[in-house]
């Protein structure tokens, strides 16, 4: 095995580390993009970090929601909680695989295993009340309605491209597996977990886990999670190198580093919106105010250099 | 944690621990059936024993595959393998959620995590050359020649229901996870793993891990897994509540216990057939010829009794 620096990183694949917007969307092209995302994560792994590795799943699962409904009435209808753990077991394999067979290349002797993992929501969190993660395909006002009525969907006009089903995302409590996924990690192994943020669970009124129709943002359960397992290090790694105040806009500014309050203060004047950098900073905030001691923010490519100080975001402590 | 006797057990599920054919098959009655099935699993638990469940994943496969047909042109077309390890994830998730929830109510301090497994197979395995093992659904003669045509598919005809596809069952060679897996064991987690016999991969020219169209008995990666975690015992749990010769005739008799050689007897003159007990039996046989201490066959609801030599059928070594 090799040299061991002590620290622990959770790193947090964007969607993007498998599906590709500009290539066709084959398994063969999954694998690829995952072999050439991993570049980043091995460096990481050869600078001896014991690890955790998160992924996005928004293409997958909406294909598997898709397959679901394409098959209404000849397979049995899959809830979302298994949607998620199903994306889980396959992401994890081609991520795992691919993972293995660079190690194996570059001589690195770390294992590397995938933990189906079930994240604790509250059943009381305001998201299950009142859901706003837009999942699946479009569908007219008709069969919105229909649907509605039909299947119990909370169904949401989604901008002016038609409507579409909405589910909570609630805020990830703890993860079930945790314990289990900081011990296989501090004997080095490299854990995949908390894949598409984890199958959100809740605990009934008998004290059972039970499965939830939600999905949870897989960065904010990547901070739970590298709480739960005491990482100090928390990347994110996603299409951009950097977090840009002013974003697009002609006096846009790239972050370097900032502390977690100054981070707070940017979110809080808007330079960070919801569809894109805004998840990922509440992620990075939670993390650094439970006590993480740096969150990076970069590309897949600069991964490396990042940890050097050389690329990407770095989330500090104030 | 509860006092462990040190003994490790193997326990294979068969598909009817979850779908049941006398039940429509609905998630919802799938957690139910995984529920119930679970009876003898906890009865071994709480006695004491280090375990490993496997699981068939016949009927969900089969509708992955189905839902990825049915799909073509609007959702990626998912290999074999990625149907297997999403099968991994969703029903590992269903089996240890219910098993957690058991354990719990029942006080016992133990914890369950669900594995995804890569198997090794030889690429020269003869089943690669011709495959045997039906899977998905039923096509006319033209559509069977098409598909020949259009995927390279091997399409057979079975028996006068109409052509299947057929697919490879390679012999397991090794777990890939097992070390992993054994450590999680040694240390009183009970693990899923070798769902539906795991996902199949050989080692392709470079030496890398890659994926292929197959499938693996479950009962077969049950055993290999049991000899590389070096388990004393596999427990395979199926309908019937032990093994017969002259099943079904006048002269049926019900076998209590059996040495290795005597089952390899019985085997080679045709009382346990391809389709029902035959694979089981080859699996027991291959266990107790790798060193394993014993095997017992039975039904779910007779685990716990058969543990104590009063049901089912034990295979022992000469």
């Amino acid at each position: 095995m090799a040299d061991l620096n002590g620290k622990t990183a959770v790193i947090a694949l964007g969607g993007n580390a498998i599906t590709r917007p500009d290539r066709e969307d084959t398994i063969a092209n999954q694998f690829a993009n995952t072999r050439k995302s991993l570049d980043g994560v091995v460096e990481l792994i050869k600078a001896g970090y014991k690890m955790v590795i998160s992924h996005g799943n928004g293409p997958q699962v909406g294909n598997a929601i898709l397959r679901v409904e394409l098959s209404r009435g000849k397979a049995p209808i899959l809830p979302l909680g298994i949607c998620v753990a199903d994306t889980e077991g396959g992401m994890g394999y081609m991520i795992e695989q691919s993972l293995q067979n660079r190690l194996r290349a570059e001589s690195v002797d770390r294992k590397v295993v995938t933990v189906i993992s079930q994240v604790l929501v509250d059943y009381d969190d305001p998201q299950i009340q009142n859901p706003t993660k837009y999942i699946g395909q479009f569908y007219t006002e008709e069969e919105a309605a229909r649907f509605t009525k039909e299947r119990g969907w909370v169904v949401k006009k989604d901008a002016n491209r038609g409507w579409r089903r909405v589910v909570p995302s609630p805020q990830p409590i703890s993860v079930i597996e945790a314990d289990i996924i900081k011990s296989l990690v501090e004997s080095g192994t490299i854990v995949i977990a908390v894949g598409g943020g984890g199958i959100p669970v809740y605990i009934d009124e008998k004290g059972n886990l039970e499965g939830i129709d939600a999905v949870i943002d897989k960065d904010l359960a990547s901070a739970v999670l590298g709480k739960q397992i005491s990482s100090e290090i928390l990347i994110i790694l996603t299409s951009v190198d950097k977090v840009a105040l002013n974003y697009g806009e002609k006096n846009e500014t790239w972050i370097d580093q900032a502390t977690v309050s100054e981070m707070e203060d940017y979110l809080r004047k808007g330079h960070f919106p919801p569809g894109s950098m805004g998840p990922k900073m509440n992620a990075a905030i939670q993390f650094i105010r439970d006590g993480g001691k740096q969150v990076i923010i970069t590309s897949f490519e600069n991964a490396g250099r990042a940890l050097k100080g050389k690329a990407g975001t770095r989330i500090l402590p104030d």
